[in-house]
């Protein structure tokens, strides 16, 4: 079914394939970006503005047409993208509006036309301009760690950032009792004053305002090393929720793993959460002997990541990725009949031999295609 | 027993529900103290305390009476706060006053009163005034969880201040020796010289004195990466101390959630930390089928977040927090007779059925309210 | 024994009783180094030093007076204080000589000597002088847990300090070749830009030296990000360092919790070592029953902190710090005759049925104390 | 086989020996490194490099010779320092030279040839000739975990600077949109303010921008916060992952002390990983009784670190690092014959009984190997 919208929607959905296509889309997208911005940046520099203008409008009418057109095809192609869309097609359409990044794509677009529209001033336009920017994100899919982290670690964050205000508030108040005297202009009221407290608490230090009497250095540096105790709070914060994160994480990604196992790609979800509780992850060294001929098979294993060698005759075979290995010996309860080493570093998932029996008893055509396998690897 | 004195306490009372009346005293106390720094702080600009004096001085006025209202509002509803407090006021009340936020409470109101009444400086009694903004503490409750850390660490902290304290001292003795010549003015005392060696070590750098000659260069750029260094310490020992303290909350957590299980809210609290020792928490996915007609049942499940789907005839049934589930086959020792689906992630406490078994034994009264409401869910 | 000697040891020596005489002689000690400090450093503010000479000389003769009446009597001490030293007193004065201690004490006398007999600089003799401040080392135990973190952590972070210092020499020289032309004068040569290059990547930021040209700002932009990461670095390594040192410093932690437990001070390092890993540490919440009366024994409790109340006839029984309970039932093979509370929060150290019968059948002088006390309390 | 090429080979080898010879040559290169760098950095000071012209050549001259005459014998020791050098010859220098330290060498000797060929600015010359700072990185082993720790994390520090570009960009925009009009020539454009910008969140601060309106201001004061979050994110990252890799490398630490104790110096990889996963680390405090005559025996022990004493008579034994104790009484199966004490803090690897018995029954060789050393032991 590759309609020219099935195309344009694989093109455009996020995704590992590297289509040669796709990464052309993508460059595309993220270049007219880049210059979008450096030419809204540049707008700015009085100079290059005039000898340049013609350039930089032209530049921003492609670019907004471009994201136009994205934005448009996007919503076109919306229901080739969701599970259920094209069964609900205006339903799908409305999700990607209302999405995250359905917005970001019309913030894109937006101050484009709000600026032909409405009298805004040209700076804070350009600021809304700018905002296109955010498109980048979903190219970053760390960002999802991020976002996740600080919304876990919310509650600390936001005390610790409540602690460095009621400070900066009450730090202030006493240099401006202490300072005043002395630079009667420069430390001249509270509000003044907090500029010159948070300054050096965030330890940037301008340079701009500082104490000159003795009291107030010795205050000052006070206030410093609070700033220092204010800078390593957060960061026991977010040091402590990135491990968190990732810990919790790790069963997600097994799970991600196993999903992707092409010997489970037909499972439904609860089913591989189910197997993915079943396997453990375990790394080894390249050069380790996993299986060992002759020994009795007590598991088998799956290749998350790296490469094995199993030394059958007459030449030995190279397993990769997603492949599995181990289960011939499990299947009909003989010792290992061959050794197989790692080639790299490998990530293995192992199933214990009681687990993998119940597991082939309670789905059959597991087994039958375990045991299809193995059929062409005993005769290759 | 809703008296006056319960309604204005349980307005007055910090806690979990939303009422529409509690929402309303929150907001009007956090905005009083909010309105009431403001004006405290634009007193000290000076062309607005001129054109505004009138409104600054009915703010301090206005604030301070709520605070005092607020206060003895506080004093006489105690009693209906504190657990022994209607039997005891007098003892209830001794224990507000002298509790962290009655003082706290107080010291909103105590400045106006010392104001009048001593000859003190404005601007040190604007610092006293300005404490009131502790008042909020009373509202963030993660200020604690801080609180707890610096307690724990404050021994490796206040060695890490020391340290601090000596190489400013030994550093600034040196520096002294090395630039005096070259800056007899700037660099004229020691004393002088630790203002420099603070404001780099904490890499302030306001850079109104900076060394000149070349020792004096290189031996500010070791003074800088000692400052780098001194930094990262504190930054360790919260890091670490965060940690810690989140994995020992982990078990006061589990504590209070059973303890906030209606089937358990009868308890007292040992008997409560007895099942929390009892309960494990666990994490699934939405999509992941908990339990599954026909399997052996093991356990049973209490919803501690998000909602899970019983798929019973005619219609599936939802349940959500606080509730619980696979009670039923352990009651009757029966295999599972319906599938449980996670409809969002959801945290769960599961009771083996061994501990289920021994607790039910122990405790006839929890026995006969299972037992009820597995009756209502079997007719339904 | 108490021989004048032993009299003046007991006054010297560190530890944690807190008797009115060494808590005397610590604050003696402790604010004559400071006000010594203080001396040597208003020596250098000019004007201070001509109106009061004679009182900061008076202070540095009688504070070094004491460091050297001090440094005699710890000679003359030493052997009382050190295991074998009554029996090898000459051995244990050399080593308190060499000793870290030994060392800063004479450190506190020697510039002192050194600047009468040799005609040294007088800002370096005052470097030296100041060094004195290192005796407060003593008093402050936490020390020890920073230097092993340093040293167990010390080729990650100098393998830190040589990436920071290969970047620093690679940016100066980029930097000379970009910013040299617009501002000869103070971009001059590559040491004077590593400066610059220092006080940015610290993010001190003095502002002497600022770029200027377009491409001179954008590569100092890159040069302050590395400086984050490089600022980010020791911080990781210091915080994954502390959370180990601690992890390790716990086994230790009990064993010396153990060797304090009255019941077995008079057991051996390694005995002390071997029911240490027999002791499990637990935290219960205040309120919770720790055991209950009729419930079967399964183990004893040693109190490490907090206090227990025990609801024995006619006044129930308070236990705290350094006492056990559980031992009666135990010893009899009976069921828990008393129910025993947590007054406040509790750390405790539990021993199991099957350990403490071994151990009691191991040891039966602890078998002869353990009945003994058990034989009073029934008999109270 | 002492020929003159493996003479030079073990000169020139990394590795943990200690030689006369390769520390010479060590210190050669290291301070040939140290010298020409400093050269180079002079050669920029104007008055210096007058006066010292000539020494500042002809170390140039003297260094660059050196680095060529180590490449090449560098490049003709290969074969014997390669695993299948000998009998490879050409594809273990081809090895070398396409390997990170073959091309760090070339990188060393090539500016000089570039220079005399190509007409190239000086100054970028200079930058290219220092790079040659990198050949000290063969000396700093540490710097592995760094560059492992860097590249797992990789994808969030790569988030984290991308959220720093993007708040930089925007932030930027909207003071420029505040500030242009209080100070229309130093926020001239966007670009401008962006170094105003990237030197406040860096908390660098130079002073040379700084917002002078009071919105400027208070916009500045959050960018500051937002600098100081930023600040904290990547010290997070590098803290989680400075102790995942840590973990991960205890595996690798234990198979590469298994891979040195003399005991196992005959086995294969993959043999030493499946041993290095039966054995278990253990850390023992000095006086530590490790196992004591009489009991009955469970395992034997390896020493990593530290000493231990046998009191075997007549004389005590000490055994030290990489020797082994307590496995006559597995090969006997009786009880211990011996007490073992720690003599220092001691890192131990032990060996349960039943995987020593496992282990033996495998490997005949081993068993040999062991029952000799019994003998010895027993009849010394």
């Amino acid at each position: 079914m590759t309609t020219p919208r099935s195309i344009v929607a694989s093109l455009l959905q996020e995704g590992e394939s590297r289509s040669a296509g796709k990464v052309a889309a993508r460059v595309l997208f993220i270049s007219m970006v880049l210059i979008s911005i450096a030419a809204i940046v540049f707008e700015t520099a009085e100079e290059f503005a005039k000898s340049q203008g013609a350039l930089l409008r032209t530049i921003e009418y492609l670019t907004v047409a471009l994201f136009v057109v994205e934005y448009l095809l996007r919503l076109w192609v919306t229901p080739d993208l969701a599970p259920d869309g094209l069964r609900y097609p205006a339903k799908a359409r409305a999700g990607y509006l209302l999405s995250i990044y359905g917005v970001i794509d019309l913030i894109a677009i937006l101050p484009f036309v709000i600026g032909i529209v409405l009298p805004i001033d040209a700076d804070w336009l350009r600021v809304l301009r700018l905002l296109r920017v955010l498109k980048l994100a979903r190219y970053v899919p760390a960002l999802g760690l991020f976002a996740e982290v600080v919304r876990n670690e919310r509650r600390p964050l936001l005390a610790a950032l409540m602690v460095m205000l009621v400070l900066l508030l009450i730090n202030s108040a006493i240099m401006y009792a202490i300072e005043r005297e002395v630079q009667p202009k420069t430390f001249s009221s509270i509000p003044n004053v907090m500029w010159w407290c948070i300054v050096t608490m965030a330890s940037v230090g301008y340079g701009d305002m500082t104490p000159l009497s003795t009291q107030g250095k010795v205050f000052g540096g006070f206030v410093m090393l609070l700033g220092i105790a204010m800078f390593a709070i957060p960061a026991g914060i977010l040091a402590t929720g990135f491990a968190a994160e990732i810990r919790k994480r790790d069963f997600v990604v097994t799970w991600q793993m196993v999903s992707k196992l092409p010997l489970f790609t037909h499972l439904d979800a609860s089913r591989i959460a189910e197997i993915a509780n079943l396997l453990k992850r375990r790394l080894v060294p390249a050069q380790y002997a996993i299986v060992r001929r002759g020994e009795t098979a007590d598991s088998m294993y799956f290749i998350l990541d790296g490469e094995v060698e199993v030394d059958v005759q007459p030449t030995p075979l190279r397993l990769g990725r997603g492949q599995y290995f181990g289960e011939l010996a499990l299947l009909n309860d003989t010792v290992r009949n061959a050794t197989v080493t790692a080639v790299s570093d490998c990530q293995l998932l192992t199933l214990d031999a009681a687990d993998f029996r119940r597991l082939l008893n309670a789905h059959p055509e597991l087994k039958n295609k375990i045991s299809q396998v193995a059929q062409e690897r005993r005769q290759p």
